[in-house]
């Protein structure tokens, strides 16, 4: 019996031992028994410096674990490496892996790249780099093995095992005619349960609908999603085929999605690299703070209005932020909830006003709730029913407007082509915030004073 | 050529205006066009009463829209399903799409349904539901096509041909002993490269490690991720063989996963549907505005210490909320990068030390930036030279904690047992708000007054 997976050979503590003794020759023949999946995983956990040392002094498959690693971490490597040096590590890789390594490339350098490598790597490059990364044509891979419809599975077969190896998961050879043009998928199942008298034309399968080369690359994730398809043809607009996206690389589309969903609600983004050096990182967030700067000081200003109730009665200061805070709460519940729900397609402008209604009527039912909850702590800690009641009426006010922009916000910002999780949660809780201090203070001026 | 699946046959807009007419004869004519996993996201996206009755008043295939619903929403209709019909439903679908569905019910519900199915299903499901829905049992699929060891290929061929069809996704058939105890892979690429006359164990592969039935499902993922698995053995500590996992289930996980920390970021769990009814959404999020009204007061009792002060220095509560606000920015970028280096397992005891370093570095840099800024915008506005000073001093020490805490929180919260993606927010916020506030009035109690 082999050694199961939960306890694997190599651990990632292990390569760090020897990584910390700089024990670069213990490191080789661990590596020697490490997964490139874990080596790259290694790699991106060290510090970036080191990361280039440990991968100047050590061998193992450069491609492998190159095409294993993220974006970010691989461009400061790559970066170091000489133009023959990427030329050979991406001709070992594939097609769709080399496309992806290439496209973080500068384009001086995927030229320089591209003349160290020999013609027919080139020429099967440049082919695909043409193509949008985020489409389905910078998802493919173009090692696809074609046959003819007229032929029998027994020709089938019998080229089969003369040519003896397959591309990696393929579960089907495609079915092009004399153009090229593709016409069906012949499933290795069907293969290997039909009579090999028959043709190829009529065990073939029309049921999987090619996708167009330009089809962007969440919409085939979902596709893949919807149908459990291993691998789909590609073809251009006029049906010709240009390769076939695996189901390997729809994961990767997946998982890189997530990631950029939960990094964009804090201003992150995918390239953000937890082991890049401190300054970097440094100036890659004080961005984002500075565009929350602005939002806190327009809250500052519309606080700074009521400067003459503030000043007479300290305990609206003492519950200010109560207001504003249960207001960003309750808009980015609606908010996430939204993302989501348009994320799956859930949403469309037949049920937009439906939901609309329903996100109002929640944030109202649960203002009134918590606003019976703060109004009576409120008069109790400050012995005052009228201040009880501003505050109560101040959370009413800002969790209806809560739902409403958590609900209108994604709709508007996709519309404008912005990605919602980005910019959603900014512009929420400046609308909460601000409606969250004015309403409160501003019901306090002309109640209490 | 058949239509492209950019324009696909029928939109969810077509099936609206359908349903809006209350038209059931067309919205079946169209569900007839319409891929189940359409009318899954369909009835998902009706308000949920509306859902059950063009449930109950349109025809379509049940086991497969099922199987492509999600929890919640299914959950409502099954409980209006007689036994016999879940259990008819259940018997169309695959193990594990079935399983997933029975889990959803309570014990004694999944009991009537057992009761109703033939004996042949009962057993095979009985065997499955036993495991974790969340573990490698409760993913597998138990339809698994074995072949011993000693047969050849030509013998295989003549097998599979008589008996026509293999489960879906099928790239492989397992290879077993008389004890049925797992042995290899043998791919079907293998089948029909490799000469008919080559017995099975000559080709067969024994490059995957089976997966033990009670590896949990992120692990799972995980390795499917690593190593682009279509299907994976699944065995139990005997080596018994006891089904497959196929990689379309890990597409689910991942999905699941990736839903469950965006959602849980904002206090909701996968169940919260947005087409439930208000009075279950409101009760669902009014929980978490709870927990967080707490962690508002309790900034609020630390505001109260400083009621003199701030009756003194109106300003100070002009400024106030964006000493707290920067803060909470700043460790939600720190809380957000370690939850997904965590997910990603790229943090470990090794290089938790020099990542802290690192984070407390950029709170502390940003912090001296965004300080410079603020305290010369509050000299300004304020005419008190001081005013900056305390302001800026502040914004250092709340984005120093704000890493700081930014970067333990998830570790300790992992080691509890506690999802980051929860918890992790409310309770770095509640620290960053006391400190900031606690930072800020103090420092201008000791200065200005």
């Amino acid at each position: 019996m082999e050694t199961l997976p939960t306890t694997p050979p190599v651990t990632l503590e292990e390569l760090y031992s020897a990584w910390q003794k700089a024990a670069f020759d213990e490191l080789n023949e661990l590596f020697a028994e490490t997964h490139p999946s874990d080596i790259a995983r290694f790699l991106e956990s060290l510090p970036a410096k080191q990361r280039v040392i440990v991968w100047k002094s050590t061998e193992f498959d450069r491609a492998e674990v190159l095409s294993y690693m993220h974006d970010a971490e691989r461009a400061e490597l790559i970066h170091r490496m000489g133009a023959e040096e990427v030329a050979a590590a991406t001709t070992e890789m594939d097609t769709d892996d080399a496309v992806d390594l290439l496209q973080t490339l500068s384009e001086q350098r995927v030229e320089q790249v591209l003349m160290a490598m020999d013609e027919e790597h080139r020429q099967q490059l440049s082919k695909v780099l043409f193509y949008d990364e985020d489409s389905a044509g910078g998802l493919m891979n173009v090692d696809t093995l074609t046959v003819r419809g007229d032929l029998s599975i027994k020709v089938i077969l019998r080229y089969l095992r003369r040519h003896a190896e397959l591309p990696d998961k393929t579960d089907a050879l495609f079915v092009v005619d004399a153009e090229n043009r593709y016409r069906g998928m012949l499933f290795l199942a069907d293969i290997v349960t039909n009579n090999p008298d028959l043709l190829v034309e009529d065990i073939m399968s029309t049921q999987i609908t090619p996708i167009p080369v330009n089809m962007p690359s969440q919409s085939v994730a979902l596709l893949f999603e919807q149908h459990g398809f291993i691998s789909v043809p590609v073809i251009d607009q006029d049906s010709t085929l240009l390769g076939r996206i695996t189901v390997d690389d729809v994961l990767d589309v997946i998982r890189e999605e997530s990631d950029r969903t939960l990094l964009h609600r804090a201003g992150l983004d995918e390239e953000d690299d937890m082991f890049a050096p401190t300054l970097s990182t440094t100036w890659a967030r004080a961005v984002w703070l500075g565009i929350n700067l602005l939002t806190a000081f327009l809250a500052s200003y519309v606080i700074g209005q009521f400067e003459n109730a503030l000043s007479q009665i300290v305990a609206l200061a003492v519950l200010m932020p109560i207001v504003a805070s249960m207001g960003g709460i309750a808009g980015t519940q609606t908010l996430t909830v939204m993302i989501r729900g348009i994320a799956l397609g859930k949403v469309s402008s037949a049920n937009a006003f439906w939901l609309l209604k329903k996100e109002v009527a929640v944030g109202v039912l649960n203002g009134l709730i918590w606003a019976v909850v703060v109004g009576i702590v409120a008069m109790i800690w400050f012995s005052s029913i009228k201040l009880g009641l501003v505050i109560g009426a101040a959370i009413v006010i800002n969790l209806f407007f809560a739902a409403f922009s958590g609900m209108l916000l994604p709709l508007i910002l996709k519309r404008l082509s912005i990605d919602p999780a980005l910019a959603g949660g900014v512009i929420l809780t400046t609308v909460t915030d601000v409606i969250g201090f004015a309403a409160f203070l501003g019901l306090a001026t002309l109640w209490l004073l």
